[in-house]
């Protein structure tokens, strides 16, 4: 993989220590944190070239290229993201970075609490997009960056980008927020819902205080993962890719997993449970359901948005119906009632709500032509 | 309500015992069995008057009326049953019926195995929609019935009702099937394997032999319910019912319910694990992932329908994403290709699958009008 000229290949994460108290939303602080990224392409001159990539539930800073040559995958959006590719690491300095809270490197529930020496578990404070947005601008204090060229993000990340624009107007040249929505609707709430439960119950959660159980709610975790997963597809998708085949002939009357598609989520299930941190998903979910930049603006999004300087680029697709063209649709509407300047796709795709991961290719027309106008805008 | 002119009044279930063996679809047979049942109206002189009406996934035998006095909630579909209602008990001789492996009563997971003396438990034998069929036919025998006038369900009642018109096509005259489909889709599937998965992986199942330990898998079957309620309800529904309403001020910043959607799944959810049985629930889910009459007459639906002798009513709901109008018009296509006599309606409603048991004014008067037909047509 190397030698594939597309790839940023072998890339190193990194660790940014804050020893300065981060304030919460809650009225809770975080004493002091540490925030893993990855950076790829060199930052510009006068620093006007930086981009910043949100992840999404269960994304982390490791965006692209591979951290070593026998990784059997790459970063999570690594088709995005290269030299000649989208996100072109020849013209924009990129930066991922694993969100607050997460499960791979950044203060989350499985870091040391200062104050006990254990782990923080269910003691870890709640947090919101707004908090991760303040502790990416310390980031961006921290590598230079006074404005982005651009914020993006799919989904969660969608609204982070979001965020940005609302809360640091004048850091951000252009937002660009996709298969995301400006709020959760009390059907999305309802989904994330059903998955805390799912996890909340399982005996091995112990109030979130596991790991010195030395078990984890790894049942619960993969229940939570396999409705997600379902709703991250299309009905259509699902249909094209697993129909009604059987993995054996004929009916088993049994309850073992006897459809492709069992077969399928059982095993993303499992696999997830296995590498992913259930308090960071119970964090993740509950930021997904507080997301609503308008709440303290009378519920107002045009007023939300009434200050930002950023260019808008929405994207949805059409077969999401987790986060359906309607829901970007709102996003748009209220941009325009801001009078801001927004550009809107809606991408024909069978993904669902995982297109935004996928190469269709409209959609990776769309990003490399709005991009590089970004790369020239910014003499990138 | 005894004195409510439009309802059946009090009623009282009834018992048939069946001594001969089942033999099922799986190759299993069950030795003896029982069948609750409630019946409503009276059988007329030629016999021809009378309606099956099939239940879903959580109903039972007790469609209409009460039980005593002072219960507090009718049977399940006491809004289209009884005197002057669309399926007009003055006219119509109404049977209600609960399916085999169904927890109130008629023979399932719960009853005694005969060759042990104890529960049946997790070696129930999973049966199918036309195994129900099969032992509702064998009621039919024993009431007298040759000729359903009507054959009546939603959901997977429909599946049921559609059933009958392929396993005994002379005996049904009419098959009202609504909210249904001809087969499930994979992600229908999908959200019924995480439902099984949920109860399976409760430490209180037990393998399904939970009765015995004096406990049962609540945690499981809350979740299973939790996740079909939201199935149920379309996202514009739960939209206009509950949005982002909290029920104190302010996020709470923790895991506890705090929108009121969350609030109520999760009370649907307890409420439905105190009566309902897991096993059934486990067993009624596969004989929706199982149901497919075309899968052996080579995939055909039409084929499958080509001896049928029934007109048939075919209802779908805008709103209702579990088994969408699409899946309907797959029905309705198969009787037009076998040359079948069918009307076919779309009910614009909120309500989302559920609307099958709501009110909605169109559905009630397109119900009342076609079932004024059919008590016409047989003399009642």
């Amino acid at each position: 993989m190397n030698h594939d000229p597309h790839s940023v290949g072998i890339v190193s994460p990194q660790c940014a220590e804050f020893d300065e108290p981060l304030p919460l939303q809650s009225g809770a602080s975080l004493p002091s944190y540490r925030l893993m990224y990855e950076t790829y392409g060199t930052l510009n001159a006068d620093r006007s070239n930086a981009v910043l990539i949100c992840h999404a539930l269960s994304g982390n800073h490791h965006v692209a290229g591979r951290h070593h040559a026998d990784d059997k995958y790459p970063g999570w959006w690594d088709t995005m993201i290269g030299p000649g590719k989208p996100i072109d690491t020849s013209r924009f300095f990129v930066v991922g970075i694993n969100n607050l809270g997460g499960c791979h490197g950044s203060t989350g529930p499985m870091s040391l609490n200062p104050a006990t020496g254990k782990p923080w578990g269910a003691a870890f404070p709640v947090v919101v997009v707004n908090d991760w947005v303040h502790a990416q601008a310390c980031l961006a204090d921290r590598l230079g960056i006074e404005k982005w060229a651009a914020v993006i993000g799919g989904s969660l990340g969608g609204m982070q980008a979001l965020r940005w624009t609302v809360t640091f107007p004048q850091r951000v040249r252009h937002c660009l927020t996709i298969a995301s929505a400006p709020k959760l609707t009390a059907q999305n709430i309802a989904f994330n819902d059903v998955a805390r439960t799912a996890i909340l119950a399982d005996p091995d959660f112990h109030g979130g205080d596991y790991y010195q159980h030395g078990v984890a709610p790894k049942r619960g975790l993969k229940l939570a993962r396999m409705l997600g997963h379902i709703t991250y597809l299309s009905d259509e998708g699902l249909g094209g890719k697993f129909g009604r085949q059987l993995k054996s002939d004929g009916y088993q009357f049994g309850y073992g997993s006897e459809f492709e598609i069992e077969s399928y989520l059982r095993y993303q299930g499992d696999r997830f449970a296995d590498v992913f941190d259930a308090n960071t998903y119970l964090l993740m979910t509950k930021a997904l359901d507080y997301f609503d930049p308008a709440r303290h603006f009378g519920g107002s999004l045009p007023a939300a948005l009434a200050a930002t300087a950023a260019k808008f680029l929405v994207v949805a697709f059409t077969t999401d119906w987790r986060f359906s063209p309607e829901r970007s649709k709102e996003t748009v509407q209220a941009l325009l009632d801001a009078k801001k300047s927004v550009s809107y796709a809606e991408i024909e795709s069978v993904h669902g709500h995982d297109a935004f991961l996928m190469t269709d290719p409209s959609y990776m027309q769309l990003m490399d032509a709005y991009l590089r106008r970004v790369a020239d805008e910014v003499g990138a």
